[in-house]
């Protein structure tokens, strides 16, 4: 079963019930609490020997990412992260000398966007895993599900930094890795101010987490379009090849779309935020993904990192 | 480091703020919302070998008790238990063979006591391993750093069957264990209902989760008291042993303490619910837990389980 096959599978066993906006298909579940008003949860786990190795994450590292790739998934919804707890799988003894430097990564980061950590359970385990839990608000959710032909499509920043991480550890050490390499993969940054901003804009929204192409892929499916993607307009990290930007994976940057009408804020969040917004394409009807390269459009399958069927990328 | 040693490290990093009631020393976090509007918010994780064989859960069960264990948490705070998120560790393919008596086994147990699961995340994993995490609320949460002086023990239900389970299953095949035993153990009641009757009534509370003596001891010693417990009144379950009531694990029952203003309640409750509940013993100033047996008093050293320096009991 794939991660999409899950997520599909998952969906039969979820309440039916219009007050749970969306849950298996979306970043976070998506409770209306009332107009304005709802709950967003979201839970992700580390897993050793997975989704990190402890030769080149410190536990500072690891602790902070824990709690990044929680709060991308509340950026996504446009939301405003609130309150986590974690458990701790170990299977060496609890120690001071690696669990100070693991609770202030993840307090550094979830303080980072006002977020608190209010509790934790360990358990023995014949591994070393790391789950939280995240707790949130939104008051305009912004989904997946819900991008409409004639959108503009967007990414927040340059991509595949974080992809050019996991190529170049296995050549070199860690020492002469490029600086935003190693930070986009060993401490991403959430964009929850942006998706924050982004909640009144946008038509729908994903964090990248497996790569742009695929996480393209998992926002037109459920909106039944596609999308035509202008290669040139792809910004690519500057430690990153087109590659990685691609088909990589934990960037953690929101691709987002915007309909035609409400084009107008993006200048205005540019400029309030001061940083650039990156136009990259546009949704069309046909439910297929196209590259735009050279003039010519060439259809693609989306490519990226399943969590189920694949290991470390690349 | 031990449980104990655990939770008071963990405190050091979780946020002084009184808005946030407790966390690492509590069954939940619990967060005040507003006057009368607290959320509760709680996570376990079950992993396999340490936790649960599969030799003789079925995975139906599995998704029970780890919904069970997690409803239990929210039961010993007086609240009701409202949305839940899953995160599936596998180090097998997902297959609906498996994952639909799972799943209809979390569903079975919340749905009990109405809550629901809104999402789920899948990781692969080199073990088997589940996490839950659950959010409620309370009008008004019961701690268990409460307890007074002069205030009278009970307990909701007899005790030991689970930690029975566990010396049976050793012995002989499942089908030969006593019923009771294996409902204990595999499908334990969180006790939600009457979590929710005496948060109006108890001083304090803890559900049992590793033995009668640990958890009254997580209950006198954050509240700077100690109990007398007189041993014929424990309510020990006809398959088990007073060893198994005393220290065994898993209950689920609750342990609460109720001063003797509000004593008359109980009867209440008692005649509401259509049940008993157990007087065992007494709070007194002293920090030590006592045995009362034959007349006699008996200083004791709390036993028990303890997740992080003991495997499967007994």
């Amino acid at each position: 079963m794939t991660e999409q096959e899950w997520i599909e599978y998952l969906r039969r066993f979820l309440p039916q019930n219009k007050e749970i906006l969306a849950s298996a298909e979306e970043d976070c579940a998506v409770i209306k609490l009332q107009e304005k008003n709802y709950l967003l949860f979201t839970t992700d786990a580390l897993v050793e020997g997975i989704h990190f190795k402890l030769d080149y994450y410190t536990f500072f590292d690891l602790g902070y990412k824990l709690s990044a790739v929680n709060l991308s998934d509340i950026a996504a919804m446009g939301g405003t992260p609130l309150y986590a707890v974690l458990t701790l799988g170990s299977n060496i003894a609890l120690d001071k000398a690696w669990l100070d430097p693991l609770l202030e990564g993840i307090n550094a980061c979830l303080g980072n966007y006002s977020a608190k950590l209010v509790g934790g359970d360990t358990v023995k385990s014949p591994f070393f895993f790391l789950n939280l839990a995240l707790v949130g608000v939104a008051e305009r959710p912004v989904l997946r599900s819900t991008a409409k032909p004639g959108d503009e499509v967007f990414v927040s920043r340059p991509l595949g930094a974080s992809s050019a991480f996991l190529r170049l550890i296995k050549e070199k050490p860690l020492e002469e890795i490029p600086e935003q390499a190693r930070l986009a993969h060993l401490r991403p940054e959430p964009e929850v101010e942006l998706g924050r901003e982004l909640s009144q804009v946008a038509e729908s929204m994903i964090d990248i987490s497996d790569g742009l192409l695929l996480d393209l892929y998992r926002l037109c499916r459920p909106s039944n379009v596609g999308a035509i993607v202008e290669v040139e307009k792809i910004p690519v990290a500057s430690c990153a090849t087109l590659d990685d930007a691609l088909a990589g994976g934990e960037d953690f940057a929101l691709l987002f779309t915007v309909s035609k009408e409400k084009l107008r804020a993006i200048p205005k969040i540019e400029e309030s935020l001061n940083r650039k917004l990156y136009k990259i394409g546009e949704i069309i009807p046909e439910r297929k993904l196209f590259l735009k390269e050279n003039g010519g459009l060439r259809e693609i399958a989306p490519r990226g990192y399943d969590h189920f069927t694949s290991q470390l990328q690349p």
